[in-house]
């Protein structure tokens, strides 16, 4: 009998424990894929209260709490930030089994000292107490108290990056680096939204975004502003890859028409979306950045709540579209030009995971150990089942030693335990596999192994400079 | 080591007996979807043996005989009622690992005491004693028995619901509901059946069903005199949910063309299901009724037997057909307007059950606590694999404990130990988590969430009085 | 702790011990399918060294390597046998959870009784201790060494099947079968492969092949060939079922076209393959042979690696096609006209686990025990998690009793380890459950199922002569 969430959490094996706390427990944490706000890293905000730096702008709460019968008025409406802790807190009991019941409390263990379970009896004293806290805690020492050594921020090509600029020049340990999302780029089916980012895309790059060409040559000094800074890594959101090659007269064409007002149908959508893919990914090879690809979502299925509330409120969910060709062709497509960057490839659907995981063995080219990743379980597959499939998926298809581990993929500042979760999965994992016979019990081996996926290997692949 | 089937079958921990034990075991049953026949529990029936107990209308049996190399005749042929027990009870030591060998002989336990294993030689005996022992246990004995306090049947619009009438009439401690089912409405690709049901429609609703106006108004009737009689859901089967929206003009048209003797093709078919499903879902919504989707069923593939046996007959599988983009735009549909009932989401292809986990997310509106569920394990789901993938696709991407538990979907009166099959796995589950630590081992809180699970939750979110 | 792959690897019960140790273990060999090339076997092959016998032709391996960052120079290009053994070794500790881990060490220990780990360090002594006791190891001695009883190759319709003439008057113990796979007469869309491949087959056959039934005719011919050779499998390699019905005026067309040097369109591709599919079974009906169908590989995804190294060189991975109704509607085809054969349905895509593992259901007639099976864990899906899968989906949904269990599919002599690999991970699940009280702990009937999935389903389906 294992007392719940105590040192041993998550391993059950002498050898799991052994390879935890000898080898990855002590790693420091290299997030390179997480949508923190740089402007709260760079102020180095100090959170009024647990609401603010727990629930603010989190969906997997709101999505809980209203899968529990709790009005939106306490998720994203006016309710005062103590009653909308208590409400959360109401809700955490019936989160039982859910990764919300584990994060809530090894956050609140982790960073609070604090070891009792939260629901509608403990709340306020919780509140209390961790709000207090963190009034000493702000987001620099959150960052240090986690060992965290290098943060991959997600930003717009047209942002200024000046968060990152005052950043570079503090006395922050942690390394924060931008990655170029370029998703709005592609947005030729809403010409009203795509003309006024292009607009905004001239601007910054003062380069005339009037013509298809002036398009492509201010991204192009977009990424090399962003790779000045540091940046080496480029992000993509799509529910599936555009698989269909397009001509550059064929993309000039569908620019040339948003840029003239008139919205894309989808087919030229796809086009245009494969051209740009295309190119970016001629950016990132060229410069020796990684592209990264999350598919699989589907997003704003709730048209009522996303004219009420906007996106990124809690109404995605799973697609399931087919991925296969699209994706090979896309990766094809580069690679037969010998301009395939390194790439992760991240999956949302489960069912798709052994897809993905022999995709990647198409395009390795013996170049670069783990040139192409599978990456960890993303979204509602960043729990145990869902990491724990990631991970098997991966061992049984390709070289799980080779693996560049796991992310946060967070917008909260609390959330670098689950760094700490995914570890405690993959000893207990080895461990409980060296003790059965199913792997040798070689400890050095499987010591180094562990120690390779939580830190060296994401050192190693990123060529990003780490802090102290 | 344990034995067979013991009195801890399925349960490995002490926490999990004690979870079963003291608080599952002896709740009553909610059977809120089944497909009993309404007729035999209003006469009482007595089953004259065994074989019409358990194999007339037992599909799933029937597939396995037939994979074991038995012929049509003792299936659903003319064979005697021992011959056919006989070719059943040979069949059953090939079944080892499929869940009819332990749903046999947990209704042999349960309903009869017999605890010898069933196969060739103990076939006769077995059948001798079972059958002699249903003739004192008619129909109103076996739901007594097992603690059935609520059945929901499933009927056609059409139906006269007498049987409901007598029953409520009689004794009977358990609460009988009948359930809409309207799949009938939709088939206007097959305009003589449609035609003929229609009519029928018309009939008992005493509106003429000559324009699309009729039409609804009489299934808008039948949907009254069923809430009348005490029903509180609708069930709808289909392979995927209709995404498209189709407007009344285009509804209409159709109708009007398969009135006339003209089939609509299937582009027609898949806008007029479309529209009635919209329409049957705002029904439900103003009556404060639960509507159930069984989506993914690829039915009838094989044409020989479907012509010599009709359907259901044990030629049905398991589609893979897209499931996420109509689905997310019926349901939003219906929640555009306010007008989303309580909504129960049954999926047959577990590759699925991810994208179902996380659609019902999409619409919990905080009013009524766990508002769109993802229903248990269906069918070819409906074993000890596919209940745990359901659970713990609900558990991590939604609220187990808000979820409204089991239901046996069968056709026989013995098969309410399912419900028990399903009790001991979750007690097993959340059992074996709270030894290992990654559940707090709080009794009353773990032992709370069983209860609501398979009894509470359910009582409180159907809104169906329950027998004593 | 148990050791690594020692004498009890992967049984950690006593019972799945038992099982294994007492009926598993000295069964001899059924290979039903594999790839080995009928010419080593005629000549008796002896193998100059493990690169030869381990390396060559395994693209398994070579995907690792890439994966592992080796130039292609050491996976198919001009290294020496040494130099590639060496890359080789230096990777295996990168395959940690792979299943070439497995693989690696039990072909090492079962065929060279050497136990030490493979690695950087330990790899030349073990390519000099292997390669000198292969001098002694012809492929007649690598049969009779892991009791191969019988062998089914892959071979194509025009093949003279020379080598398995010289093999039948042999003194081989091992009976060695032909397997009958047209993949090539399906290839329309490229007319000059299409049309040197037909007159070829108008050349083994002595019939013109300039009619589209003169194409039939020698297709049956050789099909005659293959059986009076004592074939009585076919194969069939297709992303899915072609499941639309095709006449044969229409087939006809398609084939003069391409005959006339002009590629059929993709619809018409799948329209011939679906009138010869349907062609084929029905040979095989009339013969009692039993047909096996390939499906859901996504092959030749790597352009540039194609046009340099050809197919079938690990450029091939898991597509995501959609499977049931084209599946459904060509078995139903057969069945419709008495005229399905026994058949095999292999599966590359987990996802779709559930869907083949019902498909069967749909379609046995009761002729035959198991008369329609779903196969073993394939290609990607060989290895323990795949092989876990298949037997539970068929086990939740089917008879586990009656199947035919593993084949090897390989093109390597050495790769027969797989069989007890197989059996192990059966018997550990039977074993588990037998002591869990899962399944009744009857070691008389659990051995007898054992055996029957291991060695005497295959003896009794196939209708196939074993060797002594």
């Amino acid at each position: 009998m294992t007392p719940f969430l105590s040192e041993d959490f998550l391993l059950h094996t002498d050898t799991a424990r052994e390879l935890y706390h000898e080898h990855a427990a002590d790693l420091p944490v290299f997030d390179y894929h997480c949508h923190l706000p740089p402007a709260q890293i760079a102020e180095n905000h100090t959170f009024r209260n647990l609401t603010e730096a727990w629930l603010a702008g989190d969906h997997y709460k709101w999505r809980a709490m209203r899968s529990n019968g709790i009005a939106e008025k306490f998720c994203t409406g006016g309710a005062s930030d103590r009653e909308k802790f208590r409400a959360y807190a109401a809700t955490v009991p019936y989160t039982l089994r859910n990764p919300l019941y584990h994060w809530t409390h090894l956050e609140l263990q982790r960073y609070f000292g604090i070891h009792e379970l939260l629901d509608a009896d403990s709340a306020d004293a919780i509140y209390d107490q961790a709000s207090e806290q963190l009034q000493s805690m702000p987001v620099h020492e959150l960052l240090r108290h986690r060992k965290v050594r290098v943060i991959c921020t997600t930003d717009d090509p047209t942002d200024s990056l000046e968060h990152h600029r005052t950043i570079a020049d503090s006395d922050l340990a942690t390394r924060v680096y931008p990655t170029f999302r370029p998703d709005k780029a592609l947005g030729v089916q809403n010409p009203e939204a795509f003309n006024a980012w292009t607009d905004r895309l001239a601007d910054v790059s003062g380069i005339d975004c009037a013509s298809f060409a002036g398009f492509l040559d201010a991204l192009k000094m977009r990424h090399d502003f962003f790779h000045d800074l540091g940046g080496r890594l480029s992000d993509h959101g799509m529910e599936y890859a555009f698989g269909e090659p397009c001509s550059e007269s064929a993309a000039k064409g569908i620019f040339d028409q948003a840029r003239a007002g008139k919205a894309a149908d989808p087919n030229q959508a796809a086009a245009f979306g494969a051209y740009l893919t295309i190119f970016f990914g001629r950016l990132d090879a060229a410069r020796g950045w990684t592209q990264q690809f999350h598919l699989g979502a589907m997003r704003n299925n709730n048209t009522r709540r996303l004219q009420e509330l906007g996106p990124d409120t809690g109404y995605d969910s799973i697609g399931d579209f087919s991925q296969a060709r699209g994706l090979a062709r896309l990766l094809d497509a580069l690679d037969q030009t010998g301009e395939l960057p390194k790439t992760i490839l991240y999956n949302l659907n489960p069912a798709d995971n052994y897809v993905f995981a022999t995709m990647i063995g198409n395009f390795q080219d013996g170049s670069v150990p783990g040139k192409i990743q599978f990456g960890s379980g993303w979204w509602f597959l960043d729990q145990k089942e869902g990491m724990e499939w990631q991970l098997n998926a991966l061992s049984n298809l390709g070289l799980l030693r080779r693996f560049v581990g796991m992310l946060t993929d967070s917008r909260s500042f609390l959330s670098f335990p689950r760094h700490e979760y995914f570890r405690r999965i993959l000893c207990q994992m080895l461990g409980r596999e060296a003790e059965n016979g199913e792997l040798p019990r070689d400890m050095p081996l499987l010591g180094q192994m562990v120690r390779e996926i939580c830190w060296e290997n994401a050192v190693g692949y990123f060529g990003l400079e780490t802090g102290a």
